[in-house]
């Protein structure tokens, strides 16, 4: 899965997580470095990184800094979550394909996939898993699980989120949100991220830093005071309590002060509109996705992803279908974006003429 | 638990997880921060980082990144032992006491602990828990785990550790090292990393960097080749791994550089035996641990320790006894080692002089 | 779930664990209760039933009776997968649907399960989950599970279970087979156990009695000599290991000894068949499985299955199509079949009808 | 661990578990196998069992028929303790020592043991163990469990349970039972079972039938209606739903009704006490523990179990004391426990004779 491209050194295609950190975020960490503080989140820093996270997402969010994505995501689900429940999800989803397991080893929970078309999970896509309520044969539904924006690129809108919420809530279930991604889709939306999670009925969080220009800092935030008892045993428990969690939390301050998230998402995702546009009506390009957040996912013709990986790294997401995957970042310079989509016409167009 | 002082911003003597990073440590962070790496440990640094672990600990040794002690210590078990396998530990072992049930709810693992006066295993205390070897009633003893520097703050002789190898091997079991205080054990014994591992028969190592100056990074070290097949699996299900590695990459590498990790290590140890240099032959104050690396453990009066914490930050590590744990750090300063001494000499002195 | 009907104590169509236990089950049992004998399975009873098993499914097959099936297949798996292995199944097996996520809480297993038509796995049905071998975020692929005869009642040819046998073991894979109903389709295709197990490559297999007669009795049974180290700690810890285990041998010892397993599968095979007879053909019956088992699924018009439950026991299928199951014993009455088969005529010829 | 004895078929000292079951037992199971019944327990058998549970333990009694005590244990815990908790048991507990770590691997408990003379928790043990509650580092201690009677054949009186009782639930805590053998201890007490469990402030119980007469049966029973939301899904889940639970419930039935249960304890426990009375007294025969249930535990000259070992069948409990468990059983003869204290007496006479 190491894609090969002959410009390590610069930007790429490949990941938000092949992204370094902004020069903020290194600044805010080193400033935390100040003599002593105490441990496991008894800090100031800390305290401040739990208002901002009130401010960002209402007086109710309770937000815990975890280290990673997969972290966020199985404490946030064992937060919620009793040893026989089970988390509806999109079969695409991170949380379903990319954690090696870690939901059920360790939160022991079983996932009930739906195929999707986009990523993205409708009331109508759930409705057939909310069955067997009661039946001790059956796990029982009690979290539905969405990524926002999805693992495809796509992005719910606020009255979507709600549709899901709605539909949870009647079968006292509870929503979880993977924002892995969450500012891209914020920004792509221009909205608060209050406005897609908490007042969208959202009921649990990951919040994600990482991707959007932090080093390691991502969060498990609660939005409803009634919910997440123990969650800082589960955390514990998890392996996701920092020690020294000041140098986390300055990550999180940076990005959440003053809605700082906002800068490097929508950069990534104008570099993603800007690299959309310049091979929208290309022949023998074909995106399979809508692209509406940060990532981009197209079809090319036999052998030309192959020539690009010589020069550019991206990855190929489906090896049955050809299926690309172009990833921009928050530091994607929009120069890489032109010559990267000259470099595809270049390629394709090659592809497409018949050698003489 | 959480000590009150009068100068958080200073020193104190709670915990070397007060400590702030190396300012080296935060130099290679930002010098990290340099355009796209692959993620994941697919990266040039974590690649440098390996051949560290090659060089301290044996051409045999991998070593994989994780972010904290009690994930180091999971994954360690979980890489070596099988589900029905048993750890023996000291009863006041930091994996049996301190990680939330993490090693029996993420591992499955049963520990057995044992009484020890000093939290050091030895031969001789391990002894009575290997039994009922092939009976399918009871776990397996597979694991021996010591703590290196102790939780107490007492250090294993190569020697010592040697005898619990070749004990551990001659049943088939291996032994692991919790080295979340490695570097001061190796510092106070004036030897390499390797005197007290891999030289002396340890199997899998949990090393420690944290609280020695970095800021969030620790690491699964396998020493032995035909140890730890599928580690990798583990190290990702248990969620510690981490997407842009280069980041706790750069602080392993610093410390393992040109044995970096020596110095801090060893001024700990110093301003320990600073203190305790200070402290011996007071009237009122009895250790209750030989001070062999940053840890003191004592006794002081009734009262006493409460008087002193309205000035100074140090836990009381048993409220029963009264016993505090004084622990210096990387970054304690000889001038609050004395003026503490001076501090303590004055409060023991009022509580020992009858009123009048 | 639960059925009702007019007639609880005489034969049903709800299920084959509505039956009773074979009269001889039953006597063996009396049998067994002679005096003292060693308990957790050291006693002779069950030293012949390990003969017994090695009689039926060849030399190197090693049997463990256990509780039930969810016990059997759990301690299955965990006996030939790493704690990040996956098990690729029918989305419509017991395992995935009917064991409370056993698996995953227990095994810490994900199931990769496959849509079928037929409840019927296929290597072209298999192989898109056949990825991402080595990839640290991924589950590793590592057990094929099929059921015999399926959960649809329909029955694998050894040719078939040959090829899956053969598909898995080139990827180093095992193939475990949930045999709740084994008995019954070795009696559909009037062969031995072996011939649809231990010759056609199936590695591990859940041996079920239970549903063919006994009161409480299953098997996990390791075909190869080379897989399942640490089986016995696997059930013991699994909590499927009984004390007196002689009354769970004496089952499992009259169901293997002569075939008598044969007799009682084949009754309820011929029961089926009998009632697919009686109502191929009938205006507004849709079988929608073949029937090759014990086992009938039927599309019936709107309301035609609840007036049936009225006057006898069966499940209706799927809340949404009304698809219902029929499921014959092997003590089904064939007058039984007889007056069920009118009934259901009956109805159907009501509902069909126009009213005047 | 296999004792070795020259009458394996007849009476032996070896466990309660070699002993088979009560004819009356035999012939209930017989009884129940009429027709078919509704599985999974919603049969009219079970019923009654379910109304004998709230006969003898209290309006509020909920039982819930498993396979074994394993995983009655492990059932009862998850029904009342969350994934962080922590269980305080002796360290000498069946629940410690003999599950092969299903508390710690299914439950994903940490078991806290305590170290006793005789088995027996009291409030002054289990004190320091009622520490750190709110501290995210630690297990929060949630239950205390204790074996009624205990693995060491002593007994709880009612008292001392209702101290341990008022001790838990004035930390908001629950007491648990291990009552593999709560009928002899009930019958030692001439007590009834809700005298030393509901009445006496136990919360939840793991009620035993196995070892006093019955094949394969125990029960979870909660004792307040307040506890175990869930229950019947932890108990699919751990893998303890008897499908034909007729057969299970016949056997509860038969011990529950008209207190059959006090009879053949009361014979296992006067068994136990004809041998104590006929060994005291003789030299070179050191009980090391009170006959208070059907348990009998002593310390013989060197060589001396070896040798009696040859003729009968009984374990060594402890190789390094020499010290052996004597177990009787319901259906113990007098004649054995004369000839087996003859042969006793004899064995140590000789031991003690020096040779000429």
């Amino acid at each position: 899965m190491r894609p090969e491209g002959r410009r390590p050194e610069s930007g790429s295609f490949a990941s938000d997580n092949y992204a370094g950190a902004l020069p903020d975020v290194i600044e805010a960490v080193a400033a935390a470095n100040q003599g002593h503080a105490p441990a496991y989140g008894n800090d100031a820093l800390t305290d401040r990184v739990r208002e901002r996270f009130r401010e960002c997402f209402g007086p109710e969010a309770i937000g815990l800094p975890v280290f990673n994505g997969t972290g966020a995501n199985v404490v946030s689900l064992r937060a919620v979550a009793r040893p026989y429940d089970a988390v509806i999800c999109a079969a695409t989803s991170h949380l379903n394909v990319d954690e090696c397991g870690a939901p059920e080893r360790v939160g022991g929970f079983k996932l009930l996939p739906v195929e999707t078309p986009d990523g993205k999970l409708t009331p109508e896509l759930v409705a057939p898993r909310l069955i067997r309520f009661g039946d001790e044969h059956a796990v029982q539904p009690r979290v539905v699980s969405i990524t926002q924006s999805t693992e495809f690129g796509t992005v719910y809108e606020p009255a979507e989120i709600r549709a899901l919420a709605d539909q949870a809530h009647a079968r006292g279930m509870v929503l979880h949100v993977d924002g892995a991604r969450l500012a891209n889709a914020a920004a792509a939306l221009d909205c608060s991220l209050a406005a897609i999670t908490t007042d969208a009925g959202v009921d649990v969080l990951s919040f994600g830093a990482t991707k959007n220009g932090a080093m390691a800092a991502e969060a498990v935030v609660l939005l409803r005071a009634d919910l997440g008892d123990g969650v800082q045993f589960m955390r514990k428990q998890s392996m996701q309590l920092a020690s020294k969690m000041r140098f986390i939390s300055a990550q999180l301050e940076t990005l959440l002060a003053g809605e700082r998230w906002r800068e490097p998402a929508a950069h990534a995702n104008t570099m993603a509109l800007r690299l959309h546009d310049a091979l929208t009506g290309v022949d023998g390009v074909r995106f399979t996705q809508p692209v509406q957040a940060n990532a981009l996912f197209a079809v090319l013709p036999p052998g030309v992803a192959e020539e690009l990986q010589r020069g550019w790294r991206f990855y190929t997401w489906d090896e049955s279908t050809g299926e690309v995957r172009w990833m921009c970042s928050w530091d994607t310079p929009p120069e890489d974006v032109d010559a990267f989509a000259g470099a595809v016409r270049d390629a394709v167009g090659r592809a497409l003429t018949p050698s003489t």
